[in-house]
């Protein structure tokens, strides 16, 4: 099976494993696993923030994330189709209280007139105050589309203006920097809070990291354990972590291109279902046409390749390191038969 | 002072005023309230719904009939300007858990092309479910924009097509009515629920009535004491409103007449300033250029003209019994001078 | 039918309804009615507090009362039988996310010593941190127990030590100064908020007042609006209330004779259904023996008496404005027989 | 540094490293880790029950386990010392909205009068309805204590009879098991709900299962993703709870004789400080009469001991397998000494 649903379908590689096997560990809620620190400290670093806690998803991240820069009661702004509004099952109210206004975008790209346009700052005893734009990049249901930098910095500086809280959902930066060359710093920066995560294409087993100011980490840490999220000798998955920071981060450029391959090898039997230019990083998103995605999905599981079904008419591939560049263009050549006339 | 903030300022007439006193009461929480009960079967009637709930606002209305329909960590759809969004402080997520996503709309006006983009129903274990679409009529934000009854009926078919509640904020629906001749019952058998109030247009001190199923009112009652809505002789509040109900909902026209009269008094000094054919029922907006809203109001207020600012450079006058023609006639003056060159 | 359910039930006078029917008002959420704010601040000087803000319940006002002094996840302790834990449906946890921890009382009555066994203050990021302590006066549940003074005084003083918030349900505060002579400033000071009802035993057919610091208050009424109790001409019924101060207080004394009345008459043949001795205000608590409390609520009603069955052997019986000496005489006599032998 | 402050401390040993380093992984949330559901599987069969769900924290599958029993609005009861009461920081109301009532106890140990006296479960639409009774076996701030099985199973018959759920936080099930030797499965049939932990005496470096009814389970795995812990690739921690399962329970016999001999050595010093007739398992509490537990804990450390002050005079030790017998003969020698005179 070639599987390409989703980047989070990977496994430890040996080396991680043995990182893994031999790191050391503490109590976690005491604040004492000497690997759960450094990846704490390590990314925190590598995004110019101050400090870091380790979360068992990247939904918890954000959750908590958001959190220290909204009340209950209050709003945060972000796209239609962020991850944060559509795929973390309405968390961010159910637990926490917080509302959302959203704007639809292409591709899930930003814009900062459509955040002006919506932002109600002072809003005043009667009405719902927006305290947080949460922005996502690379945006995973836009199909891995890259956040323009100067569109951050115009909705960061839009932010400042009027005292909202900027929230970075960074599951997919590590793809951002590596094709834009961005510094990951520059990105974080910012920023009041990033969430990153180690368990989609940098192929660690479990987790992701949030960064913020030490004074808002330390409050999420209090709240993480409220949620149930306060685990204990994690240090042998933040060693995955670890490793992939060390071994997994350039080599996403391969996927990109693996991305494309793939993305050729459909268009050249099925043009209309995807826009090869659009291709930024390792998402590759086909149109089913009058199709209905499910049973394209269906069909290509049939012939050895999975992909996800996320639309009624439209289907995600996903490139990751547990996929080779052949693989992914074996998987387009059958995705492309089935979408072709 | 000719006050135009809001048709919430209404004050109850001398014969309102008769009928309270002698209204018969008992204790509502035991359901035993004769005037309230006749209140709320009445209004469900005229709405062709089967139960009411009489409520202390249209706010806890509106909170009570959406819960009604969606479950905390689901979603509502709605307009990105919709009262339920942006003027009840968060509620739905604060109280009940539940989210939203919206989408921009030209002055409030229903699409059923922009709610079918965002409508996300049978979403699986990992996407956010759709539960609901909510609707407000007039709308208020938007300048007292009247929905089209054949896009309240599309998106209620989509509704249907897709298993969701549709709820129709109706706090103003007295005004669609008197400004379309539709009859309230075919705008109220769309919806599961809607609410509509007694304290704005229609002049009753304080409340509204949501209606809906029978069952559904039957567990709005109980969630109504759960957020301490559960008041105990109300029925005087309620002689209120089924007087209004029996004197000044046809009345509505003479508003309707009076915005229309203040509009053009703008127009005439300040024709930028308001879009007099834009105008459908008794909400005018005014855009106030280049000055802030705060300080055309300020100085309106010196005039003896008070208008609500709603936005950095948007001011709300709004009409209703206890203006005058003639008043609303000089108020249009006032403010076309004010917004003038 | 002699309807002794509970003092909820009582209906406005015609001296009542007059001042209702002439009272100024004007729209409450702007902080604009007249009566209203008379209200708010005749009840906060009463109470020796700084600012007060009419709910349309007690429940109402004990939730928005308690969420002032406790924060989502931190606990208010109470006893087991407290209005606030036992017949607010949940409210502080579901709507404010506040939890609680109990202890058994005699009859509702407050000992220090009970509170300092579960208090927990400075818990710490890992346990739940006490905020803040709630007392009931008279305690309904516990059968109308007044609290003595020494109790919450030093109960007070355990609060204070631990900067813990002080809040008293307040909703029969007037029964508890009628039957102790204890000033309700003396009552009011010692606690950080109080909420008090004027729709119980004094006869008013709405509404609570919640008073506290100009701080809390202020809180408050955001909140208020938050929960959809944001009314707006409510200045009638606030008239309802002011006459009751001026008129409905020291006749809470006339309902507690009429209780002992009560009781003796059901003494007389069930001696061991009640405990006159304890009886101080004006619910009298019968014990129903091997009687299920339903059954004998039944019979009681098919002789022209309404009491309540609030355990299954258990009935509550209350006596107020709107039932007469004789009426109670005669109810304790149909009890006494359905409960003799 | 000899460690005692909680059995939550253990280290994963060799040969748990060696197993956690091959297991086999995927995507736990597509369903697809199958050392996860093998542990899942097999905790399920322990325990009697049909389904598990393996959770990142004992608070985790708690807050679900109670979760599947409770509504919003409703309560559960436990007692005044119960772990999710105490010491989850109030997430049952903060997250799920539900409340709680509470009884003391002495030692945590369970009396079905006590629990009897406080439910109330057919509450009807004015009161909050108790839906579930919670008990913790071994109890930990009752000092390890384990519930006598006549009176968990009388509390089972109670919660039947009152159509009541009943929860079982079995974080350490296990020492209850080895203590008295009753079949897990034997304990785990008498509830709805079952959640075993395998970070604390087990020795596993992270997580615990919730076992319950399929559906439960079902529901619980989507609940247990919107709070942010749907984590993905899990095998490897799998792996190290199903040797803890393998290799980890009879040895907790071990830890109960270390126990018992650190409690003798306080009590030949300080025979006032400890009641070692009342150990049952790994869980030593200490008095330190009128010393502060803070200063004897800070006192014990400098002495190389590690211990946690959990109430103002109140220090709790516990044994577990990273300390082995001696090292726990020789604290218990440097707490009396502290402890003496």
């Amino acid at each position: 099976m070639i599987d390409l649903r989703s980047d989070t379908v990977t496994r430890p590689t040996p080396a991680m494993r043995a990182a893994m096997a031999d790191a050391p560990v503490g109590d976690d809620v005491y604040g004492e696993d000497p690997t759960v620190l450094e990846l704490e400290r390590r990314t925190a670093t590598l995004l110019g923030q101050e400090a870091g806690l380790y979360c068992a998803t990247g939904s918890l991240a954000n959750l908590l994330g958001v959190r220290m820069l909204v009340e209950p009661g209050q709003e945060v702004l972000c796209d239609v189709g962020a991850h944060v509004a559509r795929a973390e099952m309405g968390a961010h109210a159910a637990v926490h209280g917080l509302t959302m206004r959203t704007w639809p975008s292409d591709h899930g790209r930003l814009e900062v007139e459509r955040v002006a346009e919506v932002i109600s700052p002072s809003a005043g005893p009667y009405l719902v105050s927006t305290a947080a734009v949460a922005v996502e990049n690379t945006h995973n249901f836009g199909g891995g589309t890259v956040q323009p930098l100067e569109q951050l910095e115009a909705v960061g500086a839009l932010c400042r203006e009027h005292r909202l809280g900027y929230h970075l959902d960074g599951a997919r930066l590590w793809n951002a920097h590596v094709a834009t060359g961005v510094p990951l710093e520059v990105y974080g920066r910012l920023f009041d809070t990033v969430s990153v995560c180690f368990s989609k294409g940098l192929g660690a087993p479990v987790g992701s990291v949030l960064v913020g100011s030490a004074e808002n980490i330390a409050r999420a840490r209090v709240q993480r354990k409220r949620l149930g999220g306060g685990w204990r000798q994690a240090g042998m998955l933040a060693a995955g972590a670890l490793h992939a920071l060390d071994h997994h981060v350039e080599r996403l450029a391969e996927d990109h291109a693996a991305a494309r391959t793939l993305a050729e090898a459909v268009a050249e039997h099925a043009p209309a279902a995807v826009d090869v230019d659009a291709l930024e990083t390792n998402i590759v998103v086909l149109s089913t046409g009058d199709r209905p995605a499910a049973l394209v999905a269906a069909a290509a599981a049939e012939q050895g390749v999975l992909v996800s079904a996320l639309g009624p008419r439209m289907v995600r591939v996903v490139t990751h390191l547990d996929v080779s560049a052949e693989e992914c263009a074996a998987a387009g050549k059958v995705l492309g038969a089935l979408l072709a006339g």
